[in-house]
């Protein structure tokens, strides 16, 4: 197709332009036609250049412009002008000069939009997904794609430095399912054979150091057939990495200097040379979760020595059966009222996570206290409120539970919305580790233990000789990098000595057989001179999602799929023809309420 | 777990480290115990370094220098020191120094190996394949991953320089099978239907132009499910690029300025600053395939010319029929002579292409001739010896056939095999682009025309009027990249016109509802202002492979499936428990005969 094609881009122009003839290739973003001017505000991913047909232009290039509309796909042969110095437009690049349009070129036209393409876009999840080719022109959408590709070459750039060397693995390997599930891939050669997508590059990562790869990276594409919750992708993209004889710290280290580079080249944003380091029960205590978000305080207490000499009876019963009550302090807040419907919300937020209910003391001038719980704490008034540290208009809320994770995890949710709601949380990333993490964690429904983690992580030095006495004790050489209140990497060091994998495996209740069958590969691998390595994935998706102020990882994605798992776009999953079925050996077994 | 962690690498020490404690981790490479004396190489990532444990060492550490085994991972504490003069290895980086070790402490030990970690293996495939993490330990293997990382890392940084965003497109979507089978993966949450793994990212690369991101790229894992057929993965991985508001010459351009820059930089190699172009009529013509090796001459000669004055009736017969004669000469190589047995090979290697023999004729002291087919050119000895450039010698090997294509194809068989066996073949790298192909091909088995390279490629602007007319007339923007007889890219300026893009479906007999259901979304995206746009997409196992010198891309892959699309490494594809194939709606339909 013959074109004139653009000798600059609609972001270039600028004063010292003026007097050149140029050509330029775009969209009509904005078009105003005021009769004797007509002005078109011409986009592309560079810039927006204002183009204008003057009055006396030939009779063929106003008729061209008159049928300009929005988002028309057009070149724009004209001459580079100073604008009037009252048209001079300081907030753009090329708000200098624009350009008289000498020839117009319509490349292509455009039907009637199901939005408009502006800096952000308020259409709904499922007209934005369907039309995302005109969603990803939006201002809002390019600069995040902008983003993360300046985050993902930041990173690269950096590890390359470092000698790490990417290297890309498989992702038609063997189904290992434990934890979510995987998709899976029938094979047409092979009959009931299947391969499946990895959930992570994990067995592929350990045996490239069994390969004495050293130090290797990828930008890894990952799986996981899980149900929709909350906000996750059926794919996802990771920065898998690995390094072999290193212990913990030198892989904290890596990524607080990895960070640190990359947030300062691509958000002009300075990191603390080192991370915050919160051993995991310290940061259950102290801020109800295991990622907690560090940007503002309202950290959570003990309530227990106060509560003893109280006459709080239901709390002073909890306690006595081995229980736990805690506290927090919301700040008296210019500007916010602790109404009674404000404090009832805050009970139903503790609900969620076991607490039965949220007793709270208002203070007031000189330690007096109101409100439901303040009777219990007659005669301790002010060792209360100093104990919390609260002060006049503050209000202390507690939650007590039986089970110390539920208990922890009620106040957690206390201290959340009250960052939330009082605008406690400061602007900034707060990186934090949260280290110590323990190895196993029970499966009631199973009845039996597993890897909190996964199988692949090392238990710290001095549980190894009794692991299986009591694995609820193992700490392991676990850490997670926390962002903001998001979990944004998780790592660890591993085993790499095949007895002591085989005896995580039989705690976690797989027989010999059984993780010979899975992870035979490994064992077999470790038989050979495995170095020690550990390593750590920090999630892309969600690290853009932060950086770029998102809730949701679908604005840090090109092309997501809809909370349904679906591409509402080409409509994906879709039926296939019966053919592709069964030259797979496949038939389909529908659901008998279909 | 804690070791004595490494100081240094085994590739850094020199003679100015000399009188320095430092310490070693790697794998023991070699190991000779002279008694007396007794000498470790230790080998990591980035060399090899010589331990020594002298006679006076402590008892413990002989103890253990004395149960090292080949491929033990080890850490080696010990007093950097200078080499004696009669010891030092100039072909070894830290050949002047070695260490003598103070302590070792074995980290790993390591069973028998199936085979040597040397600079090449030349164990079995399968072997290979099934211990790859012992195989990538090679120093060849070593090498080629790093090439591909390096090769990887050039690029990028290339593009990213040039403005390009590397943008990731999803792997989970609509089944829209056309040429190769798509890879299917079922949905649990759908019974019945499927999404399809990307044969490559094409759709939505062009989707992403229509976004207006002008420049994108990707290193994209792509899949087919094609039967094993030469050297083929299952998945494979591809630099796909595609560029707003350009022309073929524009993407060729950048091509040409990409690999110069990248095999300067990897591999100190200069490429000329513009590839040949060739015609496709005129690459098969003269070379006999559409992706020739420029490394050797021996072009092919349209003999017909001087078969028409000839009596080589036959011959004639065939030109008479519209048919085709072309020659091809074998020059005279010291030390190769071409026996009745070699000419009968060249005969059995053009066979495969359609020819039905190869008459030849050979050349001696001033042009005469003799040989299979000498007889037929009496009187013309001078005329064909002139014709064909031939000298004493040489041979003249003929061959001919009603098709052109097969006429084409075995002189180009013959090409081929002359190269290879007469070490014709120059060192280096030799590329090439191919344009202007055909945009259609006849598919005789299926009765209807279909796209040469895919459907979305742009007919030449001189056929746009009248495609249906001729269809087999009808040339492409398309262009492929040669390198040294492979096809190691393939591109073209795409269609962005709802209406001529709905011509070609209909060309290749896709109904307006079949195209609609399989290829809506991207009919739909071209209603709403869609660029030109073109673009290129070069296989980066092949190049890898090709620049490493080896014939099969897998050694240019870190874990490749072998020819039967197994892993014998983790042994999948197999089988999965019930209750994954219920959750998936699924039943296998075994084959009867198993």
């Amino acid at each position: 197709m013959n074109f004139s094609k653009r000798t600059v881009t609609c972001g270039a122009l600028r004063a010292a332009d003026v007097g050149k003839t140029v050509i330029l290739n775009g969209w009509v973003h904005r078009d105003r036609n005021h009769g004797a001017l007509h002005f078109i505000n011409l986009r592309d991913r560079y810039g927006i250049t204002q183009v204008v047909v003057d009055d006396n232009a030939s009779e063929e290039l106003q008729k061209t412009a008159a049928q300009l509309k929005m988002e028309y796909c057009i070149a724009v042969t004209g001459l580079v002008r100073k604008r009037p110095d009252n048209m001079i437009n300081k907030d753009m690049a090329t708000g200098e000069v624009e350009v008289e349009a000498q020839k117009i070129e319509i490349l292509s036209k455009c039907e009637t939009l199901p939005f408009m393409i502006d800096e952000e876009n308020s259409a709904n999840e499922d007209l934005r997904l369907k039309y995302r080719f005109l969603d990803l022109r939006t201002g809002g959408m390019q600069k995040r794609i902008r983003l993360r590709h300046e985050f993902i070459k930041a990173i690269r750039d950096f590890l390359c430095d470092r000698e790490f060397y990417e290297i890309e693995t498989p992702t038609l390997i063997r189904s290992t399912p434990e934890g979510a599930r995987d998709f899976l891939v029938p094979s047409r050669k092979y009959a009931g054979k299947f391969y499946a997508l990895p959930q992570s590059p994990q067995l592929y990562k350990q045996l490239l150091m069994v390969s004495g790869f050293d130090k290797y990276f990828q930008i890894a594409r990952c799986y996981r057939d899980e149900d929709a919750r909350g906000d996750r992708q059926l794919e996802f993209t990771q920065l898998d990495l690995e390094m072999s004889f290193v212990q913990r710290d030198d892989v904290l280290g890596l990524m607080e200097d990895l960070f640190g580079y990359v947030f300062k080249r691509v958000m002009n944003y300075e990191l603390p040379a080192h991370f915050r380091r919160i051993d995991y029960f310290d940061a259950m205590n102290t801020y109800g979760c295991d990622k907690p978000d560090l940007r503002f305080g309202c950290e959570i207490k003990d309530l227990a020595p106060v509560v003893e000499k109280s006459s709080f009876e239901a709390y002073r019963q909890i306690l006595a059966d081995k229980g736990f009550v805690k506290a927090v302090v919301a700040p008296a807040t210019k500007g916010f009222d602790f109404t009674r419907k404000y404090l009832d919300s805050l009970s139903e937020a503790a609900k969620v996570y076991g607490a039965a209910f949220v007793p709270f003391v208002k203070v007031g001038e000189n330690n007096t206290i109101s409100g439901s719980a303040a009777k219990y704490f007659a005669g301790l008034e002010e060792e209360l409120c100093t104990y919390m540290g609260a002060k006049n208009g503050d209000v202390i809320l507690m939650v007590a539970h039986n089970s110390w994770k539920k208990c922890c995890a009620s106040a957690g949710a206390l201290r959340s919305k009250l960052g939330k709601d009082l605008g406690l949380i400061q602007p900034g990333f707060a990186f934090c580790w949260i280290v110590d993490f323990p190895l196993f964690e029970y499966n009631e429904d199973e009845g039996h233990w597993e890897a909190a983690h996964h199988m692949f992580s090392m238990p710290q030095a001095r549980y190894i000789d009794t692991l299986e006495q009591n694995p609820g004790e193992v700490r392991g050489d676990l850490y997670d990098m926390v962002v903001n209140g998001y979990e944004c990497a998780s790592g660890s060091i591993r085993i790499h000595d095949v007895e002591l994998q085989k005896r995580i495996f039989r705690i976690c209740n797989f027989s010999d057989e059984e993780a010979e069958k899975k992870f035979g590969f490994l064992l077999n691998a470790f038989k050979f001179g495995p170095p020690p390595h550990g390593g750590i994935a920090p999630g892309i998706d969600r690290m853009v999602m932060i950086m770029s102020e998102q809730s949701s990882i679908k604005e840090a994605i090109a092309f997501p799929k809809n909370s349904f798992a679906v591409s509402p776009m080409d409509d994906c999953p879709n039926d296939v023809d019966a053919k592709q079925l069964e030259e797979l050996h496949l038939a389909i077994k529908y659901p008998e309420n279909k």
